[in-house]
């Protein structure tokens, strides 16, 4: 089972600031384009993998999904996401997503925002999702870019020439990396781009866009200090179809 | 048309003292890789896409197809890889690759190794390749890892702390590098994996594979100092097929 950090007084507590925590979708910058590769949401029956206060859960109600269920490991985000809405269509449960146990394609569209890098295997996880949707579903995720996962010491520094660099080391060693972010020992797994697409498409997944996401001129214009991210990306994106 | 640095006198002198330019495929480190990810080479046309001294042309005759083309812009190189056979199933023409004219459906593989980081733009390639296999054909090819390639001092140095780091720097900035390998001004083409994965896609292949490439446990023994490749990925490693 992953380490429940969203759980950790701190970690929830400096979480909670984001700005995806307080305006939601529109408060994180690869929003627009993950919802570029996300189908029409009308009709679909959804399920969101780590769903922390459920933001995308209501999204894709108010944009026309059937029904919508959110898992997280966290209690204290899944509160959270409950009390933030009446609507009968949506549910949330706790699951730990390398455990999952759902019904055979009984889904149209599986979405995960930056969770899967918490799992030690995937494996698991794109066996689950792939039986769970439907023929010709959709899984669509993000997780924090390899790049950004790889380092020993994950943080830009200063060359001797003034340019800001990332220093790249261990992208090939895969496995375990912990950090402090918001709470000291957070945990999570290291794997290659190339590692995610084996795994999609060991599970039977075709392929269906991948993008190393990056802000855009128009986001650099309302957020100038984001400049930094195009030295290395931050997410990774991947969009894939059930056959 | 792309820079024709091979046939510098200087680039063409050191490049041939190169390990793959000695002992061919048993000298690069990634064809094991590569070959892994081709079909069965009986009975199949090939055309192979920068095929310098002509190793691969001559290897896919011996495991068995039944004509192999190899393009090239440098002179040189299509002199000695002529030299080098009297097989008549194998023939070799001077091509840019920005303007392929091959017939269509004419090959069941495609393969190009380290040559499409030197073209401006993937889309002319990317769609006359796909134009040129016939249905359910093949293609493979390797590129310098845009990891690889991305940064504006690309090589390796040593941290306050003694590791040795890659500093990574735009990433997402595409577009002409000008590196110093054998010759000074060698002219390449950064892009990010996922610009690589969306022309396939757009040209209307399925991935099949993706792998980016470092040294395995054998590799090391044999070559201790290719252990430095484990901090980034030298060569990304594609397979798709036509549909």
């Amino acid at each position: 089972m992953p380490q429940n950090i969203y759980d950790d007084d701190s970690f929830f507590s400096g979480y909670s600031t984001l700005a995806r925590s307080v305006q939601g979708l529109e408060g994180a910058g690869e929003w627009p384009s993950i919802r570029a590769m996300l189908p029409d949401m009308a009709g679909r029956r959804v399920v969101d993998l780590g769903c922390g206060f459920g933001w995308f859960c209501r999204w894709a109600r108010e944009a026309g999904a059937t029904s919508v269920l959110g898992l997280d490991l966290s209690e204290k985000m899944l509160a959270r996401a409950a009390a933030d809405t009446s609507d009968p269509a949506i549910s949330y449960a706790r699951a730990d997503l390398d455990h999952l146990a759902l019904g055979a394609g009984g889904f149209d569209l599986a979405y995960s925002s930056l969770a899967l890098h918490y799992l030690e295997t995937l494996d698991r996880v794109m066996a689950s999702v792939h039986a769970a949707l439907a023929p010709g579903g959709h899984f669509v995720f993000s997780v924090e870019h390899p790049i950004y996962t790889a380092p020993s010491q994950p943080r830009f520094v200063t060359a001797e020439d003034g340019r800001t660099i990332w220093p790249l080391d261990s992208y090939l060693r895969e496995g375990r990396r912990v950090t402090n972010w918001f709470a000291p020992g957070v945990v999570k797994f290291h794997r290659t781009v190339g590692s995610y697409v084996t795994a999609l498409l060991a599970a039977g997944f075709t392929l269906a866009a991948l993008e190393e996401w990056g802000p855009s001129d128009a986001d650099l214009a309302a957020h100038p200090v984001w400049a930094v991210e195009r030295e290395r990306p931050p997410f990774l994106l991947v969009a894939a179809r059930r056959g």
